[in-house]
Formats: structure tokens, sequence, C-alpha cells
């Protein structure tokens, strides 16, 4: 597997822990160590980098989402400085509808044809209600920070989101589920496709960082 | 003024610096030395003291609070995990419902009689109308994490949010507005609502420290 | 098992979240919840408590246990403004003095009676050359700041940390070694002397909490 | 003066704020924006970008340097796992040695010829015996970990340290001098002298920005 140049800088940093300032060039085995640091927890080399991604998501996503503070910064579109667009979220047909189980337990399970229509229809009519809601009182003078009250978390927002690779995997370690994962997690489905194309952007850009990651039971170290 | 518990332990970490552990216990000018430390933003020793408050707001001012990451904690109410309860945010009759200026310089005028009654009107209306189709969906056995989705920011949510005079202090300076202020901020009325019961708090336990910030400026140390 | 109060507001975190305001103060199985939160990673009910410490180390052991930024505040004594204390560091007779193994799985030996005396010997002297040349310098007027560069990091010094659980726990996963933990870990004997002590503290002040992190393999949530 | 990349950043982030994500693209002055931003602290946009830092310095300026917790990352050479090299600092000539004045006015002037002699020698000395002390005892098979203790603050140590513009900006606001700074700082000359080099670094990577740090008087949004 080849060793991207921000693979490369997880080894450096480490490097330099371990063996001095002067090693930080050497060659080495950058798969074996970057495996090691992540079974034995050693996380710090993996913060000397930084993704940036745009992120389109529901409103209810976002609130979750920004939950994460550490290794973390965002900026977010302000409904108090710009009336937002009117685009919303509607489920698709697959998102399963039906939450069972008992608290700590939760899973979800498909819902019928009529349970979907039923959601759909009602989803919409709810969304379409609100921005005319929202639309008059901006029409009248109201301030959108006033306004905006109205604007159900359904509402797609915009955020940029900036992190780190250690931060990186303790989102995903709790924001996707897996069966190989060493712990159990429980995401909405919703952030969780949105945590499943990081994770791909992640594999991408850092393939050894990643594969120690998954072997390791998609722990954060 | 009186010393509380709570200005003394800022004293105790600001002794252990200067003077070392054997003087922890030392007597001395408390408010002098708070005032230095504000002054010369000597921060850490304010950090040695946790508050924690039980916040009811509408969700669009949790919104703007959990962008403070530093130095706070929360635990908010879920809205997967449990039905949430039909209350909701309608501004009171002195909410100033206009804004004018340009952005960055934006303030508030009071509405007409007549904006008042559309804002309350409409706005009641279109929570009455989500609040309707929240219970639709949640009675023909849709998810709540799913139905919650046509629920209005202005919907009320609570929330445990533990944090430090330090990092408190930073939330008021950009949370309340006031005339004296060194730096201007720009908070949202609600906010500052909710920021200025905080403030009476720390006032009342933490008075010397709380008159050091009052005195330099309201910029957090 | 008593439920002490600082169990007990790990709870009411948690009670919001999943019941709502209006259940934080109901009964029910204080230590299943603990120990649900514990095993599932919800580490943020864990956050809103605050514990502080006041620490005698020597300097290497602070240099360690200051790394751990996230959830910690620390005051330490300023050899900038005041001169240090003649107290240092020398290591007892069951300090174990030999290191084997190769890098990432070391392990320590006890070293001869010999070792332990040249050790002990010339620490000594090294700690009592290095007080007089401070000293001398002092004497001469040069700035305690640039003095004590002499100084080495066996020399003590003083600090308050305060963290709350959830970072107690942090620390105490990666400084404390135990057959029983998740995740092995290799903490300096004196750090680690260190953390034995917070660790008896924190079972004592949160008899149901501490369980549950014993419980569930030492790891934090 | 023209607009680098790491600029450009800036006003992007603070674009999705005020305008949405679909003006992210647009163009406009990013001079004042960014100068607009730093006057009224809006601090987050500053966090999308990351500078890392190889710092070779005295351990005493590391001490200082770590205390930086919030938006930075380090990866320090470890005195556990490899022999350190024999590097220690020696004041240049030009070094103020006397501290004048008293606590929290404390100002340094240059000491006498004599002074400097006295306190080289003293130091090398000082240097030269502890470095003999840490090689006997690694000689003698003691782990380095311990022989470590002898070690002065004053020996070289090397470290990987990566933050973003904001926190740079924090940092440089605490530990360089200025006369046109808005807040008095007191750092040690030391850190100075490092941070003096992050600052050049700084200016000419995102001028824009260092522009408006500067034309705000030096405080970190």
């Amino acid at each position: 597997m080849r060793t991207s140049a921000m693979d490369y800088d997880v080894v450096q940093a480490a490097r330099v822990s371990t063996l001095g300032v002067e090693a930080a060039g050497s060659s080495g085995s950058t798969e074996g160590l970057i495996n090691y640091l992540m079974r034995d927890r050693h996380g710090s080399p993996f913060e000397h980098n930084s993704m940036t991604f745009l992120v389109e998501a529901p409103m209810f996503v976002a609130r979750e989402w920004m939950r994460h503070r550490v290794g973390w910064s965002y900026n977010e579109e302000s409904a108090r400085y710009r009336e937002l667009k009117p685009v919303f979220y509607v489920p698709a047909e697959d998102r399963k509808l039906q939450q069972v189980g008992k608290p700590g337990a939760y899973r979800f399970e498909s819902g019928t044809p009529l349970q979907y229509n039923v959601m759909r229809d009602v989803i919409r009519e709810s969304y379409r209600h609100a921005w005319n809601a929202y639309q008059v009182m901006l029409r009248s003078g109201i301030a959108r920070e006033v306004a905006r009250s109205a604007l159900p978390v359904g509402t797609y927002t915009s955020f940029f989101a900036t992190c780190n690779a250690r931060s990186l995997m303790h989102f995903l370690s709790l924001r996707t589920t897996s069966e190989a994962a060493r712990f159990p997690s429980f995401p909405q489905r919703e952030i969780e496709m949105a945590a499943e194309q990081m994770e791909e952007h992640f594999a991408r850009h850092m393939p050894l960082t990643y594969a120690a990651y998954v072997k390791n039971g998609r722990v954060a170290p």
C-alpha cells in the first residue's frame, strides 16, 4: 500500500518522539509504525494534519456534529445574517422508519409503504407551511433572527468543518456502525451517511492510517 | 466586598504560581491580586472551579450556545431518545423586531404593534402545525428521530451546561452587550437574556472576580 | 454500594438527555445507568463535576502530566517569579532501574544493589552541584529565569491541576498499568505513583463511576 | 497587498457564515473582510488552516510553550525512548541578565560584563557536570528515564508543534512584546525569540491576516 504525504507526516511526528529530530527524515516501515501507534493509543502523531469539509446537511445533523468539540473548528451559515434557502430534508424510501427495542439497544426496521407515504406527505406539507410562515414574517419586516424560529430542524444548513486525523477517527468511531468495531455505536442514519463520505475521503488520503484504524477495531487512538 | 470561597480559590491557584505551594494559604489583598490577574490576562487561575447550569431555551439558542467548545460541557435532551414537549418560543411584546443597518453593524428597533401581532399569530400557527405533523408521524409509528425533522428551531430544549469562571467570562463577553465593554458584541437578544441570568449568578458567587471583570472592560482574561 | 453526590450528578446529566429535564430528579438504578454509560461510551455525563489536586512532583513528571490538554487546567509554581526550593527526586530502593526489551514493549527490572548505589550517589552529587550553580548565579544578581537553566528536571515543582471525571479516567487509563486493562499502557513509574493516589481519591468520591470504569476495562468513555 | 491562499481560506469560511455556501467562491474585499473579522472578534474563520513547526529549544521554553492547550498539537522528543544529545542553552551576550521592578511589572536590564562571565562559566560547568552524571548512569545500566533526572532544563529538546492562525495569534499575543500591543505581555526572552520567528512565518504566509492582527492591537480574535 502506498504511503501518502499525510501518512508520512504521522510517521515524522512519531519519529521525533522516539528517535529525535535528526531521524525525522529517515526511512523504515511506515506501515508497521502507524499500526503500532494506533494499537498502543499514541494519538498525538495523528494530529499534525488538517482536513476541511464543506458540509450541507439538515440542521439536526449539524446539531449532533457540533457536539464534537475537541480538534474541530466550524463556520456555519448564519440565519441571523442571511435569509435561508427553502431546502429541506425528506428521507429516501430506503430510510428505516421504525425504531424498535429499548433504550440503549435501539434498532431500526423498514417502515411499511403506507408509513413512508404518510411521513413523506406530512413532512413536506409541514416544511411548506413553515416556509410560508417564515416568508410572511420576513415580508412584514420582521428580523431574520426572529422569523427563523418557525423553520424546522429538517432545513438544510451548510458549514465548513475542519479536523485532524485523530479527531476525525473519534468522530467516525461514534458516527458510523460496523460489525468489526470494537465498541458499539448508535449514530442516527443521516449523520452516518455524511460520516461514510468522510471515511472514503480519509481512506483515500491517508491509506495506511485508515488501514490501521480499521485493523485495530475502529477506535480513535 | 466579601471574598467568596470561589474567589479565594482563584487567589490560591495564582499564589502557587508566584509564591509557591507553602504560600497557598497566606493572606494578602485578594481584591488587588484578582484585579491584577484580570488586567494582565493571567487566565488560568480562573479555571479551578466549576458551575453547572440547567438551561431551558429554544433550540436556536442552544445552537449558538454549543458553539462554545473550550471549557464547556453539555448534556442535552435527546429528541432521538424521547418525545419532546410542545413548548415553543414566542417573543414577548418588548422584543425589538426590526433589524436595521448593514452587516457588521446591525441594530434592532421596535416593531409596530401590527408587526408584533403578525409575528405572534403566524409563529403560533406555525408551531401548532408543526406539532401536529410531529404527532401524526409518531402515531403512525415513525421513529422519533425522523419525525422531529418537522419541529421548528423555536421548540424548547433543555440541557446541563458546565463551565468555569474563565470560560463563563468568555461567553459573557460575547453574549451580552454593554456600553462599558472594551470590545463590541452582537448577541441575539434571546441568548443574551440567558447570559444575563448567568451573569447575576456569577456576580453573586464570585463577587471579586466579577468586579474585576467589569472593571477591566468585560474581557475574559 | 452507596451513591455519592458526584455519582448522582452523572446520572442527573444523563437523565436530562434521555428522559428530559422533568426526570432529572427521578430515582432508578444509578449503578445500572452509570455502567451502561461507561460501556457504550457516553462520555459527556461524566464531565459535570470538578476535582482539584495540589501536586508536588519532579519536573519530569509535570512535563508528562501537562501533555494532557483536554479537560485539564493547571497553575504551576513559576521559576521566573520566585526562587525554587532545593527539593529533588531520588528514586527509592524499590525503583526498578533496568529497562529491557525493545521500543513499544519496554519493561523494567530491578537493578543490582551496586547500580542503585551508583545512581543514588551520582544523582545526589549532580543535584548538589546544580543547586550550587543556581545559588551562585542568583547571588551574582542574575535573573531567576536565567539561573534556573542549570536546575535539573529532577527538581520538585508544585501545581494545581483541575479535571473532571472523564478527563481523569483518560489520564488514569494512560498513566496506570493493570492486568485487567483493555488497552496496554506504559507510564513512567513516577507519574503512575501520583496517578495511583488520584485513583484512590476518585474511587472514594465516585464509587459507582469508579466501579464501572474498572468493570469496563479501564477505558475512559 | 496580495491575498495568499491561506488568507483566502479565512474569507471563504467567513462567507459561508454570512452569505451562505453559494457565495463561498465570490469575490469582494478580502482585506476589508479580514479586518472586520479581527476587529469584531469573529475568531472561528481563522481556524480552518494548519501550520506545523519543528522547534528546537531548551526544555524551559518547551515547558512554557506546552501550556498552550487549545488549538495546539505536540510531539516531543522523548527522554524515555532515546538518549538525549549534549546540546545546552547558554545565553548570548546581549541577553539582559538583571531583573528589576516588582511582581507584575518586572523588567530586564543588561548585566555587567562580570555578571555575564560568571553566568556563562557557571552554567557551562554546570551543564558539563550534569551531562557527565547522565553518562555515568547510562553506562552503569540505569534506565534513560531515571538517568535523565540529572539533566538541566537548559538542555535542548525538539518537538513538532501544530496550530492554526487563531491559536498562533493567541500565542503571539502572549509570547511577544510590542509597544503597539493593546494588552501588556511579559514573555521570557527565550520563548519570545522563537515566537518572533513564527511571527515572520505567519506574516509571510497570511499577509492580510497578519496585517489585521497588527492593526487591531495584536489581540487574538
